[in-house]
């Protein structure tokens, strides 16, 4: 952390900044610039509260330099975290594609469309049993019969299912019928679900909250490693921004941004953040060439009677083109001949 | 709702289009305009899901009409929600303010506070005994212990306390000590404890998300009344936004809006808001100005040792200048000879 | 055009809008919903001013329902504009990479990085020799030297050249050296400019305000149009949003929407959307995946003593691993082979 | 500015990054940390481009701590700035109210609507020649014509008149006739402008740009005084967010902010921030509150006849009762018996 003093500060208020530093039990080292002082903060183990400094009589702002998160961070684990659910592999080196209805609406629907997207080459299956709804008039999901043809669909297909949780009452029952318990956008920073899930043994699926910074996204991951469960898998759905021709913008930048900084998988949602149908297969081919680990997408027989989200669910053909266009990228982009000087992707972009 | 057709759109498509709002039991009614059709679709209670009709063929794009929400509606309830707690009075024709600490930390920080912030005119004490924050690593607060220290402060001082829930584990526990539940920003699609805040018969104070539009707002709102609870208050604290020389941007023309909407009181958060100390002030005087039913300030009798958010609380005596110069706004914008040609201010603004 | 009525709204009410709205010589169709009345603005040329009726008594809002562009609709022109400029051709059926730094330092410096792009694969070199800066005391470009430069790399490397106009008077210099009139960011709403552009009959490579919208975006280009030139190609940039870990936010969902919306030729410049070299990689093929008609890509052989956007400027050899890239998926998404069911990747999109 | 190391950065690119802050004429200082090294620069007059370091092998991020402006700032000059128009004084100690149509519809008009906010109180009369206007189709303004109507209602009325200039061909009319020249939220960074508004003596008002940052508006500013022309007045007119209830979001917290960093005045514009009469008075109240020291304020005697932004524009009567009630917010902020403790307000929010 760095302590900025005003140009007029004086050596008295220098000195009553640091005293009160150390007094914390950190380091502070005063730098003489051309038109002020500067205070660096050292020695501290993580991030320090700026707010006691703040106050102080002379101090102009402070800058943060140290990041807040530790164990999700790179720096503090370098090597990949892999994830692994039945004979499926989440993380570098795999494209995943996780695909199923926005809400699991009957055994039939649920199995129908399980097929479709199987067939098509998806690794797992989505479905949601607790929906959060903006109207307390739409439909909520059937809740733990949902769950049990959650089991039905894992059965008969052999793919692992995910779902959401949408709080610490219903937590056991997910956690006993999901194979990944997925943290909703609404719930980014719904701290004690967080912490519930750290301490699952079952893989956690976080998204990004809808105005998250980067920082407070990887700190709510930080919550579950915190607690015990290191299995986060990190997905990007799209942010709240002025736009309007989207449901939400997609910030891919922040695909090689968490390769960077977090040893965490990074999945994309391109449906969420579309919000219309035609603008999803745009969206996954981008986020698989941006270095995504993989894909959720929202598939359905029949969108025009869909429950919910009718309308950026992919029939069961386009999810099948879409499955061939971004294997095919993927395809690309871990060519070896193309990149012979490079070892793997990984080390390409970073 | 209002479904807009391709300007080459067939006869046939119309019809179908028309054929399947009328099956869902709506009227529909084709416009010819210069250059496409727009089919109407009427007689609906509430809003119409647009994802079945967007996925037809022809179908250029969807625009709702009907505002989402009906509870909490001034069409559905044209008279002013009054809140009484104890002496106190929330909303319309009164300027309520709520000030204390971020965080309870002790007994005698918490009696301290109390009393200056009662001294200077507070009308119900804040402290929150429950913490989200955005790193694990922080402060989480006292939990029931700090629910504890807030009914002696009842007890000593008189005053109505509000304090946050964070989940439904701790939600008995809240309402038994509090006089008010304070549902956080991080919290507001939370809808499992929306649910059960609709249960509750103490009144509930809800922080806008944030970056939550005024619809998610109140359709958050919704889930309370809708739950039974009529005693709900909004604020507002800020939405997110690139700006960077505050916490976040306050967005004070919502207090208008909501007021033309809503029957609910709207209080506003100038502290979160702001994020920094000498940006409080302008701000507490100007939601007043714009026609807030009241504030809610953090305010600490030490900043610089505060357990959270301390750059953004006042110290008392700043804080006795803010209820000065407020309530002298407040009697301006309600003095009648002032607007001798209107009823009253809520007309004036509307 | 819709006009909502209040549901209180009188009988007398409704017919003073009708009444507006037919002086204005448009047609106005009441219909009746459940609980209020709405009206329909039908036969009007273009969009129609909302104002006039929002202020009536009665009305609750307006919804617009034409858009508000015309000449750049594919409405109005289903085909494709393709550009030609002596043997390069932009627009659909074509990828474009157009690449050079940001600022034209020297002749050598020009021609080292148009030698290094033109090998790599570019098909046209960009250059800035009028800079906007942010400050006034950051250089601001060559000027007119930078122009005759351009014209040199030309002239040695057969390359056609791109480069930002900044104001009326120096358009005629801009104009008479460019092959492509660049207008920037922050010039997308310089009215005159655009006016002027109108003018001209050198290709106008138009980039998207820092928050402007899909709509107010394809107007500007409509003043282009309706001046009488046609040929613009659209430059998306990334846009100002509340994220920090990129220098603004790439908003790939543009690409789907423009191509689907107007006839003209879509460029994404992954360089200013970073801000970081190590994102532009990603970016790059996130865009060209997205179906992007080009890129336009920052290269210097010595970011280091760059004299602007060094930071986000490739070396050589990164870009000629980009346009390996960005080429293989290119020919991914255009292979026959892998949509036989699809006539081209237009029609696929939309 | 600081530059942060890697934490396995090893001593050679300590020494490397040294080196090359110092081959630019700076000082710096490597400042050891818990677990990585800082590299403070020191002794630069300026902002420092921060590009050639971020490209150096062991480079971490590099922080600004240098604010960009220098002329504007309240460090260079701490006595507020203050303008004077024939008999208006513009700045600290004054509130200027500023009040007219969007556009100059003919001479009636104008003579008319400045009659009514000659009478209401209003110090300066507002209207547009030259309109920037989204649509090449809407209204473009009058033109010369519209500067002269200007000038007469100068001559009748007495105030002085401020209108907008759109491009550098048009300054010199505009100049001619205006008291103030107003540079629009669209120009604020069409640097070409801003030099030739540098060149000028006649006060300029500098409207902030859709999505500008602080920091890129004071440096707008700076482009002005740093041609030579010191009379710039700030105008706060709300930046583009999510927010979809109002036109634009009012940053309020810029008020305070741009009074403590500047010594310019800083004026708010309630009317292109709302878009919506019915929220301007609400917001124009907070504006001054918030201790603004003017408003600009869009009034039409038939707004729904105006040939631009009617429904934002106030009747006389409510611009009457606007007046009033700002005139007495400001007597209660600037009454010394409310802060006897203070010596004046400016004081008082610092």
């Amino acid at each position: 952390m760095l302590i900025v003093m005003d140009h007029q500060a004086s050596a008295a208020q220098v000195d009553d900044v640091v005293a009160a530093v150390e007094k914390r039990g950190f380091t502070a080292k005063p730098i003489q610039g051309g038109d002020r002082v500067s205070i660096g903060v050292l020695y501290n183990q993580g991030a320090v509260e700026a707010a006691p400094f703040l106050c102080m009589p002379g101090v102009k702002e402070i800058i943060p330099v140290t990041r807040p998160y530790k164990q999700v961070s790179r720096e503090f684990k370098p090597e990949d975290t892999i994830i692994r659910i039945g004979g499926v592999t989440i993380g570098e080196g795999h494209l995943n594609i996780m695909a199923g209805p926005c809400a699991i609406e009957s055994e039939a629907q649920a199995l129908t469309i399980a097929g479709h997207v199987k067939e098509a080459g998806a690794h797992i299956f989505r479905g949601g049993a607790f929906k959060p709804r903006t109207s307390p008039y739409s439909f909520q999901g059937m809740g733990l019969e949902g769950l049990k043809i959650l089991a039905q669909v894992r059965d008969k297909t052999g793919l692992p299912v995910i779902t959401e949780v949408m709080d610490v009452e219903t937590f056991a029952d997910v956690e006993a019928y999901a194979d990944i318990i997925q943290i909703g956008t609404r719930n980014m920073q719904n701290f004690s679900l967080l912490k519930k899930a750290g301490r699952s043994r079952k893989p956690v699926f976080l998204k990004r909250g809808m105005s998250a910074t980067l920082d407070e996204w990887l700190m709510a991951a930080e919550y579950i490693l915190e607690g015990g469960n290191h299995q986060v898998i990190l997905c990007e759905r799209g942010v709240r921004t002025f736009v309007r021709h989207s449901r939400n913008t997609l910030d891919l930048s922040a695909v090689p941004v968490v390769r960077k900084e977090s040893h965490l998988p990074i999945i994309v949602d391109p449906s969420h953040a579309a919000g219309r149908r035609e603008q999803v297969l745009p969206l996954a081919r981008a986020a698989v060439a941006a270095g995504a680990h993989g894909l959720m997408v929202e598939v359905h027989h029949e969108p025009a009677n869909a429950a919910s989200d009718g309308a950026q669910s992919l029939y069961p053909e386009q999810f099948a083109g879409l499955c061939r266009e971004v294997s095919s990228i993927y395809g690309i982009l871990n060519n070896q001949e193309l990149q012979p000087e490079r070892k793997n992707r990984a080390d390409a972009d970073r």
